[in-house]
């Protein structure tokens, strides 16, 4: 398969797989400009799926350098208006949204205030997006674009080439029918999911190495995976690639200490060796050997945001695990193991909590923040149970392997 | 100057001179992606002016290349909803624009039907942007972004330093205080321009090779040159580099036949040996060894299209005829030379015309249509003449050289 190939068939998975288009839909897609080169096969892919329109908004973090360096306090983290006017359109007008990530560079904020560059993280065009997601109203899709410079994160050095056979693995572009690939890969997730959901754990509990964890779940939690449904009906798979069984846990009940098992990148700032402790639910001490200040941001954004919001399991089948690398990008790195995220919850894996909002959420037991920040437990290492409402333990992964029968 | 400083100088010029952003304005940039280093260095220079924002909106033509191959034809040249309300904004908002040209790949729709790529010619976008120069309510400029693209369609081969060295010398950059160097060189087109409208000629005549063709004035025609000034009274130099003096001359009036002596690119097509003849004003004929297909699709952009808009005269001492290049750019091969643009007149060049619209335009005898198209047909074996009301004629230009005293 030649580059060439390998991009147009990467770009089907956008399309086709990920945010899956229909005919007629306007499309958007939401790109830097480093990422040019996939946001155009990605845009010819999506006229070939018969897009009505599609529009690459692209944005330059150069200039939001020069806003952070120059601009006007004020100013800092505001996305002009026509942008988030567009995004709220989307519900209205039937928008299929695509965005891209990898970071080029993750160096572009460097010798700038850190409190400036806090202030420049736009939040308002999120806001509306966010409120897209929970209200099923956009089939959508994140994928990453390959570039040199996030290869230089990755490898250490600049090689473009290494860097898309490590994508091309992790979102099975090498199957030789990598549709069906994909196909036979959401049937086998979800099978994952639907014996978690019918043996109705109490709690799932992580130990390993500085590792021993108890996530309470709800009586409603259920584990979902792989593709969202729009409230029109439609399948889209929101994250290429996806390998993880996912639910909401109880915000109230988490106890014990966690151990990541992978490097994290908040922005451009990788945070190694966190460790995180649990009393009550509620996050108490967290230490890292470095990028500490940046998780310290994300749990000070309100008080919910030291509570969890999400437990993921993954095994050791994983096709981004099987890279053997670090992407330092979470879209890949959040899909090589098993994960937990504090801050905001997911109401769609909750009975009864799809659509609700703040503090109806907090009464169901679903969290409800500002924040929403994953960070990798799982490993070879650490060996994952779920315990039953009378206390038993049940063997869901060990070595690395899924143990659950479905 | 190494290439860092060229570049920060060359970003002063557009906004300082350019612009001449405001402290406090927004800002908004259009660029292709290509164009990204210089969009970046301009809207840091903004930023550094006092821009309380700066948005860059980049175009991608190789996603309208993917629009003209596979997308509906209904919707080719539809500009996306969010992006005119942008450009519509301006006025309310007190933006500040700066459009980058250059084109970084002539080739970008080569292969393509050229009926689709004719529809796919934005025109939505450029009406409401029309409407903002008409009614003088932005400060605005077109500077250009080299890249090696361009430099390849300039020289053959790719030779982006040699590009930069053409700019610099086109654009005063390489003068020891380019801003200084501005003000002197308005200063002399001004006094040009006063020379001219002193004369009060009743028709401009161009007599040359292949050329005799006089074009009728306004009792109002007034020539303008450099700088326009917002109705708030900014002054702003709406093209770098400029070298004409021009004016808005009668639409009803222009008889004979000219020889255009320059290539002319319109979008990613070159227009080479475009012959044209007027009776009554109008284009009755028009011939051209390539590229006729998109003089013809501009022609037939309205009822008024076929009627001149614009002369303007530019002699041999002109920093882009120094370079001896053709751009294959209008913004700098427009400023080589004497030109003329059938399509939209110059209301502000007309006395009594300044803000009026349409058909109220056109009573008054300043041409008001979508298209406007520059085509150069000046040159050392065209002599220019100024006509007065009594048939006497007054030479402006012999030999590439102005004659006319102030």
């Amino acid at each position: 398969m030649d580059a060439d190939e390998r991009l147009q068939r990467y770009a089907e998975l956008a399309v086709r797989v990920g945010a899956n288009v229909q005919p007629g839909q306007p499309v958007g897609i939401w790109a830097l400009v480093e990422h040019a080169p996939v946001a155009r096969a990605v845009a010819s892919e999506a006229y070939r799926a018969g897009a009505r329109s599609v529009h690459v908004q692209y944005v330059d973090r150069y200039v939001r350098r020069a806003s952070i360096e120059y601009g006007p306090e004020e100013e800092l983290g505001k996305t002009s208006q026509h942008v988030i006017d567009w995004i709220a359109s989307f519900a209205e007008t039937n928008t299929a949204f695509i965005q891209l990530t990898g970071d080029p560079n993750p160096n572009v904020f460097n010798g700038l205030d850190p409190t400036r560059i806090g202030l420049s993280e736009a939040m308002d065009y999120r806001r509306v997006w966010v409120s897209h997601v929970a209200t099923r109203a956009v089939n959508w899709t994140i994928v990453s674009a390959p570039t040199e410079g996030w290869s230089r994160t990755v490898f250490g050095e600049p090689d473009l080439e290494r860097l898309w056979g490590a994508v091309a693995t992790a979102t099975r572009l090498d199957q030789p029918d990598p549709v069906a690939a994909w196909n036979e890969h959401v049937a086998r997730l979800k099978a994952r999911a639907a014996g978690l959901n019918e043996r109705r754990f109490d709690a799932i509990r992580f130990r390993g190495p500085g590792t021993d964890l108890t996530i309470g779940l709800l009586p409603g939690s259920r584990f979902l995976c792989a593709t969202f449904e729009t409230r029109a009906g439609l399948e889209h798979l929101p994250n290429v690639p996806t390998e993880e069984v996912f639910t909401s846990p109880d915000w109230h009940r988490a106890e014990g200490h966690v151990r990541s098992t992978y490097p994290l990148a908040v922005g451009a700032v990788v945070v190694n060796d966190l460790e995180v402790r649990f009393e009550g639910g509620r996050i108490v001490d967290a230490t890292a050997s470095s990028g500490l200040e940046v998780v310290e941001k994300q749990l000070a954004t309100d008080d919910q945001a030291r509570f969890l919001g999400e437990v993921a399991l993954v095994d050791g089948t994983s096709a981004v695990k099987r890279t053997g690398l670090v992407f330092q990008d979470t879209l890949f790195d959040e899909n090589a193991t098993c994960h937990i995220a504090f801050g905001n919850g997911l109401p769609m894996c909750v009975e009864g909590a799809d659509g609700k909002l703040g503090d109806e959420l907090l009464e169901l037991g679903v969290n409800a923040s500002g924040a929403h920040t994953d960070f990798m437990i799982g490993g070879s290492e650490v060996e994952v149970d779920g315990l039953t409402a009378s206390g038993e333990a049940v063997a869901i992964i060990r070595d690395d392997a899924w143990q659950l029968a479905a």
